[in-house]
Parts: C-alpha cells; structure tokens; sequence
C-alpha cells in the first residue's frame, strides 16, 4: 500500500520530521511517499496562510494518485483543503487534526489540543465543533511560530511543555493532542513525562489512511463530495479546471 | 462610501445580475465597484470550485482596498474564501450567504434556503451551523446548475419555485433565503408571488456593510483575524506572500 | 424613512442618549422618532421590570406604526417584547441586542457582551444562546445600575472600562458588544480606548431596520408571528385587544 | 398545603377544567386555589396575547402569595409570564409546559406535544429548547383555537386526536404532551385510547409544586431571579412598581 | 402507596441515611420500602463499579414489584441501570440524578451539582447532558469517597462545604444539587448555611415517584422502553433471562 | 499483535461470523482471539440484555488481557459495557459503533446507521449524540430479530436492503453504517449493490484498536477511566471486586 503525506506548507525541512513519524507509524509494507507542496506559504498560520496553501495541496494529492498512491494524508492541523481534496480525489483523504481527535476520542473522556500561534485557536475551535468533539476537547495556543519548533534555540519546547501542563490543570485534560504537524517527533517523549497519552496526528492519519484502504473503503461520491463538474477556470490556476464527473 | 462586490465566479455576465441587485440596495451616496474574478472557476459548485476561486477573490479585494472602496461584498452563497479574505483586509468584508440569514433572522423564525445543486446542500448546512442558525433554517436544492439561472430555456426557475413550495409546505418556512448569487433579481417578485419575505444575499450584504462602514466599525485583528505574518510563498502564487503584521 | 426608536424605559434622559445614538447612525433621509414608553418601568433590570415594560412599548410601537414609521428599534438590550411586537406590527421590529450582536459576527469571531446588573447577566445569555451566539459570545455584568450610567459620579464608567479589560483578558473576546441602551454614547471612546471594535446596540438597530424597509422586507406574517386574532381582552389593558387577523 | 392555580386566559369555564384537573392531582390535604386572571386576553393564542396576560397573571401570584398560598401554578402552556413570576414570588412557580415535559422525560425517551393553533407552535419549540428536551421532543399543532376545545361541536376533539395519531406514527413517539391548558380533562381518555401515556401540565404542576413545598425547596433570590429592585413605575401599572429587595 | 426504595450500595448504612430521607420527604400514606442491593459493590464510584451494580439493583426492584410496590428509586447518584430498569418494570421508575436536577430547573437557572470523587465527574456531566441541563448546570467533585460521608473524622464534609463555595463564586451557581446518595441528610442543615437552595437527590426521587404513580403515568412501552423479549441468557445469570414481551 | 474480539451475546455461531470479519480486516502479523461470552443473553436487543451482558464481557476481556491480549474489541453495536472495560483494562478497548462511526465521518459527510429491532433505535441515537455525530448520521431499524440475521430464510437480508433503500432515498445518506454485528459480513456485497460506502463495525474496530496499539496509546487513567478502587463485592458478583488503583 502506498500512502501519500503532503507537507502543504513550503517548508522541506517540516516533511522531513513529518515523513520520519508516518514512516514510524506505518505498516509493514506500506510505502510512505512524503511530498513538499510546491506552491504556498512556508508555514500556515491563519486562514490567509491556508486558502493559499490549497493549490498546491490539490496538486500534489493529484500527481500522487496518477503515480499509484491509495490515500492521502494532509499533514496541517488545520486540515487545509480536505474538503475540496475529497471532492477532487477518488483515493480516501484523511486530515491530521480529524484523525487525532478520532484516535484521542477511544482512550480519553476530555482532552486538549495544543496548538501554536493563538491566531489559529479559534479556527481549530470550529473544527473541533465540526468533528463533534466541542463538549469534549478544549484548544490552547503555546504562543510559537510554527517553524520555532525546528529551531532548538527558539524555547518553543519550552514553551509547549508549560501549556501541555496548564491543560491538565486547568481543562482537567485526560489526554493531550499536539496541534501541529511539526510536533509530531515529540509525542512519545512527552507522553512519557506527562503520564497521560499524547497523540499525534501525522502518526494517526497514516493509520487511518491504512484502515481505510486495507478495508475498501474510500470517499462516497454520493452528496457533499461528488466529483466536480467539467468547466472553464480562468487565470494561471486553468489547469486545475475539472474534467468531467455527473452532476 | 464606496462599496466592491466581488463576484468569486469568473462569469462576466452573472456579475451585471449582481451588480444590479447590489446598486438597486444600495444607498445614495454609495458607489458600487462590481469586479468579476479574474482566475478560477466559471462558477462554483461545491468544495472544488470554491478552493479555486479563493485565490482570484482574494486579488480582486486586495485591489479594490488599495483602490479606496470602503468594504467589500464576496458575491456566492458558499461565503467563498470569507475568513481568508478577513484576515487580510483591513476593511470589512461580508458574505451574502451570512447577510441574508441575518436579515432573515429578523423578520421569521424558521425559513429555508433554496439552492442550486444537492453538492451545495450539505456546505450550507455547515454554514447555517455555523452562523447559530441551524434550529431555524433548513436548506434546499432545486437541482439547477448555477448558470442555468441566467437560461430561460432551462427551465431553472420553474424548479426553484417548486422547491419554494416544497420549502412552505414541508418545512413550514415562514420567509425564503435565495441560495445563490445568480437569483438576486427574482426575489422581489417571488416575494410578491409566494406572499412571503424573500431574501437576496446580494442585497443583504450591501447594506450590511454599509451599516459597518457608517458605524466605523471594522475587523476585528485581534485573534482568529490578526493580520498574516510575513513570510516566503512559493510557487506561481508567491506574489500573495503577505509583507507583515504582527504575532 | 421614518425609524421609530423607542426606550421601553420611562425614563426620558436615557431616550436622549438614545436618540442622539440613533441620529448618528441613522443614513441621510432618515428620520428618528425617538419616544419614551408612558407607562411601565423607569429602568428595566431584570425580569420583573422587562414584563411591566411590554405594554408601554407596544402601545408606543402602535401609535408609531399609525403615524407613518417605516420600522421600530426596541432600545433595551434585553429585547424587550419584540416577539409580541413582530406579530403586531406591520412593520418590521428590530431589538438592539439582536442586532448588535449580528453585526459583531461580521468582524469577530469570539466576543463578550458586557451588560450592568448581574440579574441581567442570565437572561441575556438565553438571548445570546436563541440567537445562535452561544459558541462564540459570552455575558459579563459590571455590577452598574442603569441609571447610574448617567450619574459621571456612579463609578459606572470606570467598573465598564473594568469588565472591558477581563473580558478581552479572560474570555480572549475580539470585540465588545455593550450591553445597555444607556451606553450608546461610549461606543466610539471605548473603541479607541481598548483597540478592538466595540459595538452600540442603539445604532446597530437603526442600521438594521433601514436595511429591512430598503429592501422592502417584513415580518413574516406565516407561522410564529401571525396577526393576533381578534378577541375580547378584560380589564384594564382591554384597549389592547387586537381587532383582527387570520387563524 | 395551598396551591394557587392562575389561569391567565380570561375566560372563567376554562378555570374550572383547570381547577377540575388540579383537584384530582392534588395530595390529600392540599387546597386548590383556583383563579382567573383579571385582566388580559379571553385565550391566549400568540406571543402577542401572552404579553398582556402577564400584569393580569402577576397581580394574581401577588395576591395568591399575600392570602397564604404555598406555591404558584401557571396553567397556559407557554409558560406565560414564568421568568417574571418567579423574579417577583417568594413561594415557588412552575409552569404548566415545563412541569409536563420534566414527567414526560421519566417515564419515555421520545414524546410530542400537541398544542392548539399553529402559531403556538414555533413558541413552544423554543420552550422545548430552553427546558433542554429538543433532541427528544416534537411539537405539533392541531389546529384548533384554544377555546374551541370547550365546544363539542367544534371537531377540535377530533382534530386533537388525528394529530396523536400522527405523532405516534411519524414522530415515532413514545408519549403523548397536551399542550394546552384546556385539554386537561381529556388525558386520560386518551392514555386509554391510545395506549400510550398521555401527560396533562396542569395535573403535573401541582404535584411539582407539591414537591418544591414539601421538600422545603423555593426559588433562589441568587442571580436571574433576584428580586425586583425598588423603582418608579410610570403609567396605569404603576401600582406594580417593586417596593424593595437587593440589587 | 408504596415507594421501593433501592440502594445500588452494598452498604446497609447507607441505605439507612437514605431510607431516612426518603421518609421524610415522602406524602402521608406513602409507604417507603428501602432495601440494600445484595449483590455489587460496597459503593458505586466510577463506571467499573457502577456496572456490577447493575444485576443486583434490577433484582431488588423486579422483587419490589412482584411484591407490590408502584414504583421504584434508584438511590445512586449515576441513575445506575436506570434505562434497563425501565425496560424491565412495568412501574415506573426514577434515578436520582435525573429527579434532582428537575427540581433544580424549577427555582434556579444556572445550578452545580457537587459529588463525590473526581472518577465521578464525567459521567454526571454526561448526564446532565443527556437530561438536557448542560446549558445550565456544572459539575464539581469535593475528593470524598462515598463511604467516607458517613465517618465523621474524615473531613468529607468540610470538603463538601469547600466545594459548595466554590461553586457559588466561580460558576456563580444559584442553587446547589448535592452529587450523592450519602449526603442526603445534609440538604437542609446546608440550605440553611449557604442561603440558596440546596436539592438532595432521594427526596426529589420519592416525590416524582408519588407524582407519576398519582397521575397513573408509567413508563412507556413503545419504543427505547419496550419490554424485554424472551430468550435465553447463559452461566451464573441466567435466571435473569426474559419470559416474554413483544417485538 | 494480539487482538480480542468479545463478543457479548453468548451465541457461538453469530462469534463466528464477526471472527471472520475481524480476520479478514487484521494486519498481517496480527492474531485475532474471538471469544463468545460465557454469561448473558443469547442476543442484546435493547437496554436490559445490555445490563446483563456486561459481567460476562468484561470477565472475558479480563481473561484476555491477562493471557497477552493487546487491544480488546467489544461486537456489539450497542457499545455494550465500554466504558466499564476502559476503566477496567491496561490495554485499549473499542467499541464498534464508535469506530464504524469514525470511518464514515472520514469518507461521507451525512451517512444513516441501520440497525436490527426499533427498541435499539433510540439508544443508537444516544450513542450518535455522545459521539458527536448528531447532525450528520441518522438512526434506522430495518425490523429484524439479531440472530434473524442467521437465517437465510427469515427475509431479514430484503428489509435490510429495503431500509438501506429508505435511508439513501429519505436522509440522502452518502454511507451506510451496518448497525449489527451480525451485519458483518455482508458489508462489501452491499457496497457493491448500492454503489456507496458501506460500514461494518466489526473490521473498522479491529483497525482502529491495531492502529492504537501499533502507535502506543492506550486508555488515560486520568479522570473518567481511572483504574477502579479496591473494595468489597457482594454477592454472586464478588469475584469481580477490583483490587487496586488509585483514588
């Protein structure tokens, strides 16, 4: 099986740690293909960040499943693109945030995602509304930029370390989910000094990713994601212009 | 006051429909700068689309603010690229499909949208979520591709006034929310035919940002808004890249 | 236009600050009709006050409809009566937090309503949650009796500016909606003072009603607010006995 | 023990069903004072008919409360006037909606309740919202005016029992709520019937208020229902003005 | 009338606590049957416990029945196998979660229930989610094993008192719904203490149990409650096993 | 990997379909221990063979855990005794209707669960709630006895068809959710049929419990699932008196 893991932030050195942690989450004989996205932000912070990181996103997730891949794996936590992704694509697509939740929802009542920048709290707020989790999971920013989190100087461990403890004080927080795909190297040591689970979501969508294809099971083209209609596009984004599908 | 409604759908001739909507709601003393998009998808249907239009919706606010207009109205029911759009302006900027459940929240406790295809149905839904209006308003589609609407021969408004009847009857609506762009020029005489308000997005919108406007009201930039930070794009939309704002 | 304002509280200083709040707002050809309600509660504070107030309001709403208004702002932050006043009129009703709190969802994502008596605290969270608010807007009292907004001796100015700040401190609030017709005057200062928007009910209502008579929309008169139906009413308010309507 | 059941529609022959259906739920040794109010509409069928019955029902608590009664019973369905009794009483108030509904939720999972006129309807889903019962509990109307149920030649018996029918079988409910005072004598003729529980509000809030008095239980003076402070009243209800209490 | 009284606690001290309040609250003429579960575990804290309660509870209450009781309280704070309970007994039958956040609703709109230890937090609030009070009512643990209420060294009930204060100044509680069984006997003494209501959970049970089995109202069989079907059950509970019941 | 099936209903044959299932989705290298429970009732249909399935369910993922197991998969659709087994065990624990319901939220935005007899409906529905999927799955029951499912000629396998009819035509389901265990090995065959995503929880579990041990998160004891507290057990029951864990 070959799993896709698109890094839609511009940042080869991000896919690096994203790629070491899905192919540390993977199965025997899964094959992890881990893309930079070639077009958009170096980072995602924010919505203006994310609407411009979703070109690139559809791109790469459309070469990857002409080159073989089974799924796909949207490695922000902000889910960027996952709609129009599952829209567009016949292979499943899965995001790290929705995976995480899922995965955090089986071994926790309450649990808290620990984000970065306090700009993108509230729009993992919606998500987590969205995904059915609000009663359940409070969002806390640790206030660090998201490429601070490659910089050892920067204090950004640090600084996570603090909000992962007022999580646990504070929102009472059974477990902890880190919200960003450039943490993902650190659940298993925080897990361990904290005592409490800490889920990762690169790590968890590559396995969902697996269970969706290994059951055969992809996205229903049946409502929400049927495949988009042929029509002209302008502009320099015209080759992105579908080619058919039913109404 | 100067007023750019921006039609996120790259076809010229459903702009004029919404242009003259927008200028018939307008006040006097308001300019209305209707601009077409010049990238992305000749009109928006589902998840797909509307990622594509983002980019081009995006430019064609950027340059109206540069160019004076005092807010900006984004013209498609799915409130294309409305947060995106948010974080970078520092005017104002309304969608329609908010504009219009506002108003109608003001004058009927349970109403419907009526849209165009079943793939809108269930991103408005989220919408209607969203916006806190889910117990009171239920959505529609009369299965009519959006530039249907601007075919005689298409048969298009005999089926949406179907699907309005069907919305009076089943759903007990007490007022009509058109779900797109394209039908701004039927609501009034399909408000004097049904005998119940029916509410244009266009129109709402305008006037909702010209309230703001006049009240000196503006985006909020602290929080979920705060203006993007400045870092490298990559790739064809790297002249998006934003040049600054704080953390 | 004509845009009758009326100040349920029979206090006539707090309609002038009403008044001079609605004529700043208020487009050019607008012409405010600002009364106060003859009979019921000098201040509304509570349950009790609000319910004493309805029929003085809707008695002024009447005579206002009769003598030509085009709409009708209820100036008390509770919403005083206006579902009994939708279903009366002919003409639309507009509640000054209903529509303060439309407009902060147009340029926040997360806001804080900051009202004067704790017992009012309660009720207004029901408002805000009936309104679809509740994920997004939380209630706060600054312990100020109404009235004592017009006393620059009360202290009430400098325990507002007090709730302000927890409100932007702890609930991470984007905008500030204030909770009292009586603070109509405050709003721009306030803005300026704290750096995020800050929005007046009074003004907001008034923007509002323009928009609905502008675009030639009403209270649905299907379903929850039909026509009172004719019928005896005893004692003393049996004046108030509507005359006719439909089943 | 006295319990005082105020019927806020004026209309005398609809206190003494009331008053019928409150005797036989009474405890032996509870006295059932039953009055009309004295001023307000014939039959409450609206919000705008609920808005004047409440000075009439308030009058009616304050004497109840000053001849000795224990608890207050509202018997309209819409709990005309509750919020504002409770802030004025000593002695505990229930409404006849929610004392059904909280029966209702003990003894069935899913249940309806099926009032009078349609424009009753919209009303009492908001009750059903706010009393925490919206995933559980349907509202339908019968189309029936309120005092046609006192006519045996009106059909509205018939009417009534068509619309069970239909919430057994579409609504797939479990119980059957009489959403209207005047139905009360019929609730066991149709639990027979139907084979179903068929729940009656007036019944079922004098056994609550039963239970608030013999538990020692009344509404706490913290918060939303503290009592009405003393302030000037203006008009023909000054004589309601608050004589006291704490802010 | 003849009230079964069980107490899913092993402890046959505590069911004396419990029986005492159930007397006193109970109307002249109602016989309170309190019997001590014979099979579970000595306190029921947290969800492992509250499982093996289960068998033992439906016995004593299929024998209540068998020996005449019109309905059954379920003396656990988690309304331990109240749904089986109800699907098994032709009587009615009433957690005291369920019957004390009921009157709560009564004479209080914002309310906290405090219970025992914290394993016990999230499935009240889970409750009081499911009752529909999440809107209005906290949950908060004092650190107090059950059994430790009854010793009198143990410092459980200033713990209790601690919590209670809390409580009040933090979730600005109007009214206190004590957590557990064992504190049944405090109610008063406490009501008294911190002047607002305070609801114990088995004298509220007892009255609803007299209100339903008065108003000849039961469970419904039609739906979630429907009879158990017959068939066999295997090892050491299989004389649990159904006789019968229709599909 | 070790993975114990359980299932609860103690009949041997219905083991054998859901061992199939689970085996066909295991991982390679993964080992599938089915076992039938020894106590309880043949099938669970409703909420009393629920009660009295989950001693003998939980002795069996006792006895599994102690023999090595490394996740545990309760099969049945009712998430019997979930909550009990992860307060019990070390090892994860899955139920599945939560892990088939977080497989369709990957692959469909509104899906519909179909289940056996309609006195599972409303419980389903309650596990949609607390799941969070409220407003996107609806529950149905195709009328069919559990072990129905075993007997080709009992026409459970038509209704079963005819209801997946309902649910595509009624709710516009995009996914079907087989809402039995007993469904599980029908799922791909009806896939095929209806041409849109169909869901068995049984291999949707065995992923989801591989993908949790394979990335070492297991059950937080923090809070809700604290390991249970030593204390007596009366009874027939006492053997499964806990032996430790902290308070």
């Amino acid at each position: 099986m070959r799993i896709l893991v698109v890094n839609p932030n511009t940042t080869a050195s991000l896919t690096e740690t994203i790629a070491a942690s899905a192919r540390q989450a993977a199965s025997t004989g899964t094959e992890i293909i881990a893309v930079t996205s070639a077009m958009g932000p170096a980072s995602i912070e924010g919505y203006y960040d994310e609407a411009f990181a979703v070109p690139g996103l559809l791109a790469a997730i459309a070469e990857g499943e002409r080159n073989g891949a089974d799924a796909a794996v949207i490695a922000c936590f902000d889910d960027t693109g996952l709609d129009a992704a599952r829209a567009m694509a016949a292979i499943p697509v899965i995001g790290i945030c929705e995976a995480a939740l899922s995965l955090a929802a089986f071994i926790a009542q309450r649990f808290t995602v620990v984000t970065t920048l306090d700009r993108s709290r509230v729009p993992l707020e919606w998500l987590v509304q969205r995904y059915g989790m609000a009663a359940r999971c409070k969002v806390r920013a640790a206030d660090i930029p998201v490429l601070s989190l490659e910089d050892p100087a920067s204090g950004a461990a640090a600084r996570l370390r603090g909000e992962i403890g007022l999580a646990l004080d504070q929102d009472r927080a059974e477990a902890i989910v880190l919200g960003c795909a450039g943490m993902a190297d650190m659940a298993r040591e925080l897990q361990a000094e904290f005592a409490v689970p800490v889920i990762d979501g690169v790590s968890s969508a590559v396995r969902q990713a697996e269970s969706l294809v290994s059951l055969g099971l992809t996205t229903s083209k049946r409502g929400a994601y049927a495949t988009p209609l042929a029509k002209p596009y302008e502009g320099m984004l015209k080759f992105f212009a579908p080619k058919g599908g039913e109404a």
